[in-house]
Order: structure tokens, then C-alpha cells, then sequence
């Protein structure tokens, strides 16, 4: 089946803001066998209702993401029922249970809120649990005199949409799909290049017939995808499994960090970080996994030479003899960070983020990651001559990659 | 001037990769009074000629993103020269600094880069400074005998993309352009929501004929953007000014972060963190601001008890009593980090962001936010019942704004 995501709102195609629902939705309709085969952007206004009309033709389930809110743009509703010519009727029970959640809230009434509780005749409602506007879920011909594919009409906000897709439209598209012909696999890479991935294993992979092989490169990770059949995927997969083993940290969509939260939790085994470059990335990143608290016991977030001293107990001579950018304070910062927090391992980064703050002998870009636990600190040198972002990513891949190699060949 | 952007990649419709190059794409150009009217997103294959040639129909400008890799799904090059009846050749500089690149890297060369050595005859080379692929513009007609719009073919990663569009591509547009006849205005507000801003300044602003009115929320954070003749805008601002005020934390853009390191950096004081549930996102987005090793002295992620007391010098009694989760240790974080740092300002968290550790009297959602400085410590209390990524962001923008408004009205 044909489904194609149509994204509405000026504020995407002016930049103010990025769509995560093209992502989001593709991945939760994958197991159902369906796929996106397009996704058009158009802003708030009567080009909802022109492509909407276009799609009609090219699609036999849409997406429509955004517009059911409450301000003076938001017309998706509308222009939906208009198009279908659908009356719109007041719900008295959406309109009571918006009111009520204002109230627990303690969020002011304006009348115009009152709007998301006008419902297409004969369209289904997706409940909000995140928010006031409902989704609304329009079937294959739900005005018989006009011949239209399945619609579902979406809100925008992300942690709106995502419960309501995964309680709501699921159901719903469970009931529309056929049966899956197609499986995918997916596996990431941290810290190697894409040529150097696709050198180990494209020309094996793409010599099995009906496989579909993808690459996508970002800041330290690349993410190889492939689409087939169940048993050209197994012809794939021990291709993949034989060259690149152990390089691969999840075939399973995990991030790097929750990797590491999982096998630090199953080893019982704890993390502390010293970050001076990333500021807080590391950390970050491991407090974004649910269960993060039992494995990180502390982060220093040590940018003033002063914190290094003082919290970690860096030797200010050790500063003053090699500099704060430097293998041996790396190394101290480590096993600073690792004696404070009586963490099992801890992670140290120190390196010049830049714009500014480089010099001859120590460009921007120039960064030293070390790893201690009880019986050694390893220290790297690297160089990511890159935007600050993008350096704070490219170091804490790193620094996870170097942390996850350790638990994987079995660190103590 | 119709404009419109192509991305590109089924890594796009699978859902493994979000794109950012709309965003970025049509904040560049608007200066130029060019906007983005549409942008649709294909895989990589033949649809990307069909799109394309679709396209040429629609649009006087086309930004193609993705595709010019090294890699087999890497087509979008092939498919361009195809449409427009072009021939391929060799470019010999690309192909030698291409090599230069891999060299100083020290990255293994692989045949299938050379690839990106390939140029439709008559285009002009977009320099990469960031990666191996080359940008291409080919003009609006390049082939007599074909009618074609301006073409821009970009490559995938932003970190590639963005430099070269500044650098090569803006050149180029600001010859194609016309002078522009609208302009934008674009305030952010935090922790304040959309409907409560709507109450305050949409009917006013809506009466003002021109004027485009739009809003974007995001968790503790909304956008109001207005687009219209600069005479209509100048009406409007004054509006939001009188009505919002001090509420705007940016007329310019800027993050919540920025406008903090600026604000600080003027004042020439300093900020130290001490997070509890919100693990590092408050350091990370400061320090994600050039110039931020000059505000942010140190922060502290204390997530055990035991980091809460060694750190911060936090009373055990006070967590045995009160809970890690409370009025008192939030107030003792803030004002352990203040004095360990030495700095200005301390901002401190502490909550429980889920999925697990609610209970009936603190549920899921709740958190405590303080704010120390030399005559005051104030403390917040807070319900944030979202998920935990979520949880985070919101308890950020609100530990944020109330920094910021002290700031603004004239903090010590």
C-alpha cells in the first residue's frame, strides 16, 4: 500500500523548525510492511487542501501532520472536512474533558481552544494524552461520493503525536495492512568511515539478489540499512556479522549510550566523567537512557582549570608543565574522576572546541579522550577539526566507542 | 521566484535520519526574499528523475540534498546529467585533492571515491571544505535544448552542506534573486504557552492587513513569527513589544543558552551548575555557545546521594529527611555549587524524570529548581509529567528563563 506523510506548517519550510514525524512514523509502520514512499511539505493555508487533493491519486494512506491546534493557523481540520465535504459538529465530551485538563493544570480558558473539539462527521477520534488537540483518524471513502484513501490527521507537537500514533493509529493500521513481505536490518557503526564499511562488505551484499543496501554517515556513526526478503537478509547478515563482528554496536536501533547502559548495568559496573571540551555531553547523553541512575554516579563538568584542581584533583603543575589540553592531564582527570565518584571506570575529555583558543602546536580540533578503571587509563589523541557540535559529538562517540570496546572484550 | 528543496535518501523515508537541511536552506536564503514554497522527500532510485522532472515544471529554483557520496545509493549526480542530456567527465583537480584529503587524514583510499571526481559538463563546482563530495550548480538551461530551472545539487551531511551553501551556493543566489519585498520578524518566548501568547497580541496583530501570523511551540518554548511588508511588521512589533515585553527572551533567534552567555558575558559573571535530574543538559547546552568556558566555571551531576553530599557539601540529614527530591536539597545544591565554583550564579535540579521512581506524594514529573546567587537562593517547584527527554528539556528552559529574567531585571 501506497502511504506518503504529508508535513503541514509554514514554520517547517521557513526553518524554524525540523519535522521529526516523517522518522518517527516510518519506523512504526515498518513491521506492519508499509513503507513511505513520499513526504511532501507545504505551509498552513488553501495548499493543504491542493495537495492533499493530489496525494488522493498518489496515495492510499496519508499522514498529515500538524494544524489541529488552537491558534488562527491551524486549519488542518478544516480544510480536511471541506475537501471531503464533511460537516464539522462540536463533541461535547472532547469539550469537557479539554476543559478539565486546563483545569488540573491550572491553565487559563481562552474560547478559541474550543476549536479542537469540532470533529468530521463520521471520523474517528485519537485521543491526546500530551495535549489538547485530538487527532482524527477519516476512513477510505468516508463520504461515499468522494473517493479519498485513509487520512489521518495528526497533531504537531512530537510528544503528542508519538503516544496517540503508538495507542491510536496502530490499531487502526493493523486493521488496513497486509501481511509484510519485506524485512529490514539495520546495524550502527561507531567511530569507522563509510567508505572504509562499504570496502568490508558492499560488493558481497549487493551480489545477493533483491537486497537493498543504504549508508547513512553522521558526526562518528554510520548506520547500515538493509531491506529484503527474510532469506536474503540472512545471507546478508552473516556477511555483515563475519567482516565487521564486533564493530557493530547494536543491530537493534539502540544508541551508542544505551549500549552502554545496558552492558554497564548487566556487568553491575559503574561510570563517572570528567568532561572539560564536551561540557556535559557525555552525561547528557547517558541521563537521556531510562536507568541511567544506577551506573552513572557523577559528572564534572570541569571547563576552569580551578575545577580541575579542585574537584578532581589535577596537580596544577601538571597544567602549568604540558597544558590543560594534554595526554597527562587527560589521564589525571580520568583517574581523578574515577577515585571522587569510586565509579569502576570513568571517561575524561580535554581538547579545544574552538571557534577560538587554538594555537600552532594545539590546533581547534585538537582533543585527548582517556579511559581509566582499576588497572589502566588508556589516552588517545584525536583530531576533529570540526564545528563545536560537531566536535563535542565526534569526541563523545569516541569516548563511548572506547568505553564500549572495554566492556565488550570483557573489562574487568 | 518559486523555490523548492529536494532531500533525497531512503535513509529519509525509512525513518533512520531526520533532515535539517530545510531548516537550514530557507533561514539562508530569506534574506534574499527567496522562500521555500514546497519540499518533498524520495528515495534514492528513479524517483528521483521523476521528482526532479516533475519539478521542473513547478519551481524556478531546485536544492537536491544527498546522494553525491561514494557509496552504490549514491546517484543523484548520475541522475541530474541523465535528465538534462549531459555528459560525465572526470575533473582531474577534484580527483587530486580529493586523494590530498584522504592523505592528511590518513584515511585509506578506496576506488569508488574517485566518483566524486564526476561533473555534468558546463556545471560549476561547489567546493567542499568539509567532506569529499563536491556541490554542483547547474544553471537554469544548462542544456539549450532542455528546459531547466536552477539547479543545486548539495551534498548529505550537514556538517558539508552548510559551509559550502554560505560560501559557494549564497554567491550564486544573490545574482539569481530579485530583490526582496517581504521581511520576518521572529520572537521566542519561554516556559509561557502558545495560547496564553495568542490571548495576549493575536487578535491586535491579525487586524493588521498583511500580516502572516504563525506559531511554533516546542517543549518550554514558543515561537511567534510574523512575515509581511516592513511597514505592517513595524505595527505588529510594536504590538508584541507592548504586550510581551520582557517575556522575549530573543527578537534575533538566538537560543535560550545564547542570550544566557551573552547576558553573562557582559555582565562578566559566571554560572556553575549542579544538576541532579536533568544530568548534564543544562552544561551541555551552555557550553554547546562559543565563549561559554568564559560564564560556565564548573557543573556538577551529582545523580547519587553520595556525589550530592562529597560535591555540593549537601546535609545527609537534609536528603535523609526531606528526600534527594525536595525544596531543601535543591536549595542546598545550588548554593554547594555556588560556593565550590566560586561563581555568580548557581542553578540547580533536582526531580524524578521517569520512567520509574514515583511515588503518591512525588510522582513521576516532579522537580525542584533552584537559583542562587549572593543574596538569595529561590526555589521552584515544578510538574512536568512527560517523558524523560522531554522532562528534561522542559525543566531546562524553565531553570533557564528564571536565570534569564534575573538577569534582565538587573541581577546583582
Amino acid at each position: 500500500m501506497r502511504a506518503v506523510v504529508l508535513n503541514t506548517g509554514t514554520e517547517l519550510l521557513a526553518g524554524d523548525v525540523h519535522d521529526t514525524h516523517l522518522a518517527f512514523i516510518a519506523r512504526e509502520i515498518f513491521p506492519l510492511g508499509l513503507r513511505i514512499e513520499e513526504r511532501r511539505t507545504v505551509g498552513d493555508g488553501v495548499v493543504i487542501g491542493e495537495t492533499l487533493k493530489e496525494l488522493f491519486q498518489r496515495a492510499e494512506i496519508i499522514f498529515v501532520t500538524g494544524g489541529l491546534g488552537p491558534t488562527s493557523d491551524d486549519i488542518t481540520r478544516d480544510v480536511a472536512a471541506d475537501l471531503l465535504a464533511l460537516k464539522l459538529e462540536e463533541n461535547a465530551e472532547l469539550l469537557a474533558s479539554l476543559k478539565e485538563r486546563l483545569k488540573v493544570r491550572g491553565i487559563k480558558w481562552f474560547p478559541s481552544i474550543a476549536r479542537q473539539a469540532q470533529v468530521p462527521v463520521g471520523a474517528q477520534i485519537l485521543p491526546n494524552e500530551n495535549g489538547s488537540a485530538p487527532g482524527l483518524y477519516l476512513k477510505a471513502n468516508i463520504n461515499p461520493k468522494i473517493k479519498s484513501p485513509h487520512i489521518f490527521l495528526l497533531p504537531g507537537p512530537p510528544r503528542e503525536l508519538q503516544p496517540m500514533f503508538r495507542k491510536s493509529a496502530m490499531l487502526i493500521l493493523r486493521s488496513i495492512a497486509k501481511t509484510p513481505s519485506i524485512e529490514r536490518r539495520f546495524y550502527k557503526i561507531a567511530v569507522l568511515g563509510e567508505s572504509a564499511i562499504e570496502a568490508k562488505i558492499g560488493k558481497q551484499i549487493l551480489a545477493i539478489p533483491g537486497i537493498e543496501l543504504g549508508y547513512c554517515a553522521r558526526p562518528g556513526e554510520v548506520d547500515v540499512r538493509m531491506i529484503g526478503s527474510r532469506s536474503a537478509l540472512e545471507q546478508a547478515d552473516a556477511i555483515v556479522r563475519a567482516d565487521l563482528s564486533e564493530l557493530i554496536f547494536t543491530d537493534d536501533d539502540k544508541t551508542l549510550e544505551e549500549v552502554l547502559v545496558r552492558l554497564l548495568t548487566e556487568k553491575k559496573q559503574t561510570l563517572a566523567t570528567a568532561e572539560s571540551c564536551t561540557g556535559g555531553l557525555l552525561a547528557n547523553r547517558i541521563t537521556n537512557v531510562p536507568g541511567a541512575s544506577s551506573v552513572l554516579l557523577a559528572g564534572y563538568i570541569c571547563y576552569a582549570n580551578e575545577a580541575k584542581i579542585d574537584i578532581l584533583g589535577v596537580e596544577p603543575g601538571l597544567i602549568e608543565q604540558h597544558g590543560a589540553v594534554s595526554q597527562e592531564v587527560a589521564r589525571a582527570m580520568a583517574e581523578g574522576a574515577r577515585r571522587r565518584a569510586k565509579s569502576t571506570y570513568a571517561l575524561a575529555t580535554t581538547g579545544i572546541a574552538g571557534p577560538d583558543g587554538g594555537s600552532k602546536e594545539k590546533p581547534v580540533g585538537t582533543v585527548y579522550v582517556a579511559l581509566a578503571d582499576d588497572t589502566e587509563t588508556k589516552v588517545r589523541k584525536l583530531f576533529f577539526p570540526s564545528e563545536r557540535e560537531t566536535f563535542k559529538q565526534l569526541v563523545a562517540q569516541f569516548a563511548f566507542e572506547m568505553l564500549r570496546r572495554k566492556l565488550v572484550s570483557g573489562g574487568s
